[in-house]
């Protein structure tokens, strides 16, 4: 039996396909590329009882990833992480079964960990040994990171003002990193011309095919969680959109296998109003989005003004009955707050930003009583320092605390 | 059959017993409780096999941890956090089979998680509504977001120097959080003159019993991961040590129940050279350790100089026939970013050194040719930004990427 399914690549604009087994970029005509498996072939070969006995990282789903030989997987340890229920939080929201799916716990502290491995397991079995990306910081992290386990080298540029801590990991794990004085969009330029003169491997969202299997595997997780009984919900904090898209696709790889039945969940894309193109896209029932000038916010993975994928975000969204939704900038932080205050995970903004869209959406009714509805935290609180803001008191070593605060609750 | 197979509480100084269904601290003695539970009963009705199927998390050893109801469990998804094959860096060292345990990947992101999760869940049980702790930092963001999921309330004391991040989380938890300008002793008097006053259950490193049974949960998981063949050495970067007491506690349990054979791995305590007192002990052959003077290193979890588990520290090394090592102050952030570029892994400043002390152990032969080696890191390197100190070049937007870095290996 072989260790992956995979079959070859295709494009979902114009059908052209591609050998899985070669170095591929964008399709000829500009669109990303998707990877297909032999799922006819592997319906009766796999059943979720065998999965369920393999280790608890994401290469339990070994045959629907594109890495053919073992031997090249680069992993450290990432997957499986939990699913965690939010009891009392979803009471004050008026959601009765209230799950979070907690990508901080993964190795690089965000859901980038995913794609990374998946994408530098492939890459290295492709024989790439120069990787290059721009990167708004956590999915620079996470590439440098497994690309110094592959013996990949990897160059990273990112704008000056990503989280700082991002910048240390890309620099300790040895990448050749620059800062760049302006957007992302500026760190991509400067990426394309170095790719076109010195030709590297171009790992920018989307522009290798298999990131999205990496992200895939939130999808297969989820719906082992539930032991293959989905949820009604599930959001997502959407910038580049790749974990949407990938989710979609999880679900209808399982669909093909028999693995799942019924109604696919509804996808929900969770933007902020200051950066909201596929919000507006979807709400004018386009099928691509439109570039979103000068954003800004708290959530800064999710300041995504053009996503290369936006036809497949949207196509997502479409085929489940799903939504988009902006959520308020200001009232982010409060509801990262209320998740550690009630829940006791600390969680970051864009992962803040789909809980606050959760609560608007069961205020609007979209999310009806009694639904099970699951949000993603794509990464860890401690990430983001600069999201809490508190005063402390400060006592001197002969100072006592006082009754009046012990006993205030 | 009942979910936990805890029996009582005692002293391994005076052998004074206590009832595990009552509040207790120390012993009237002083000393620690130790959690006992009915291993011959267990014995026959659990198997390997049968923890196998459960859920990846800690609780999936639920009959050896204390608490009865797991209505009670408090848990955010914590444990069976990925063991790391390092060969790149064993390569380095002359450590064929060299392996990190990384409890970065845990919520809360260091190993402080499970001494909260179980800690809180068994005061959640019974009926703790208030704890006070002093913390350098990790274990009182872990014991104040647990508690924040509990509903009991949680009033902390830390350093002003100690990691910022770890302030936050405090902060974000809602705990009754101070900072006192001094050290971690001086936290320590204020909060014992709280609990004296107010009666507040105190969750001081091991003046509550239940501490150590999550921690033990590492050894439990490094014995599974190592399919109860168990490795030749443990290294643990030791300041409370609690996580070494812990793991030996683990594998004289599993022993107990049969699920291992055999010589137990040798234990290692790393500590820093500017504090190194159960390493001057152990040095000495003693029982227990004198205070370390003026103590201070980067490594800022393991900066305890006096801890009050020491004789339970050196009885597993001495037991287990392993050893206490310190580790040069200025090598540990050199180590660290050797772990970074080699194996794609961002520690923290303790797990740093304890990579440090297997190297210096090989060199001088102590851990000897084809031995099977685990490093614990203990911690996510992301929480502590300011030990990584990079010079990164800032370009404009029109700037070009020279040939000269890129073709540079």
């Amino acid at each position: 039996m072989p260790f992956s399914y995979v079959s070859h690549l295709h494009c979902p604009k114009c059908e052209k396909t591609y050998s899985s087994r070669e170095k591929h970029q964008l399709c000829a005509c500009g669109s990303p590329l998707l990877v297909a498996y032999d799922l006819n072939e592997l319906r009766n070969k796999l059943t979720p009882e065998t999965v369920a006995t393999r280790k608890p990282n994401l290469w339990r789903y070994h045959e629907l990833l594109p890495v053919e030989d073992a031997a090249h997987i680069v992993s450290l340890g990432e997957g499986m992480t939990p699913l965690v229920s939010m009891p009392k939080l979803g009471k004050e929201m008026g959601i009765e079964h209230l799950y979070m799916k907690d990508e901080g716990i993964i190795p690089t502290g965000t859901f980038k960990a995913r794609g990374a491995a998946v994408g530098v397991s492939k890459a290295k079995e492709l024989g790439v040994r120069q990787l290059a990306m721009p990167t708004n910081g956590n999915a620079g992290a996470a590439w440098a990171l497994y690309a110094a386990r592959a013996d990949i080298k990897a160059t990273v540029v990112m704008p000056v003002d990503a989280p700082t801590i991002t910048r240390n990991e890309c620099a300790v794990a040895g990448a050749d990193l620059y800062l760049v004085n302006g957007l992302i969009s500026d760190a991509g330029s400067i990426v394309g011309e170095a790719i076109r003169q010195f030709g590297l491997y171009d790992a920018s969202t989307l522009k290798e095919p298999y990131r999205i299997e990496g992200k895939k595997t939130m999808g297969l997780e989820i719906a082992e969680q539930f032991s293959w009984e989905l949820p009604d919900v599930i959001l997502y904090p959407t910038g580049g959109g790749v974990g949407l898209i990938g989710i979609y696709k999880a679900l209808t790889e399982l669909q093909a296998l028999g693995w799942i039945k019924g109604k696919l969940p509804r996808l929900v894309a969770v933007q902020a109003e200051n950066c909201a193109p596929i919000v507006k896209a979807w709400k004018e029932k386009k099928q691509t989005s439109e570039f979103w000038p000068d954003s800004s916010t708290i959530a800064f993975g999710i300041n995504v003004p053009k996503a290369l994928g936006d036809f497949l975000v949207l196509e997502a969204l479409y085929k489940t009955e799903g939504c988009a939704i902006a959520v308020e900038e200001n009232a982010i932080v409060g509801e990262q707050q209320n998740v550690a205050r009630l829940e006791g995970a600390f969680i970051c903004p864009e992962g803040a930003a789909t809980f606050l869209a959760a609560r608007r959406l069961r205020e609007q009714g979209w999310i009806r009583g009694g639904e099970t509805v699951v949000a993603l935290n794509t990464g860890l609180g401690v990430k983001y320092p600069n999201t809490v803001d508190i005063e402390v008191p400060v006592l001197q070593p002969s100072d006592r605390l006082s009754a009046e605060r012990i006993f205030t609750e």
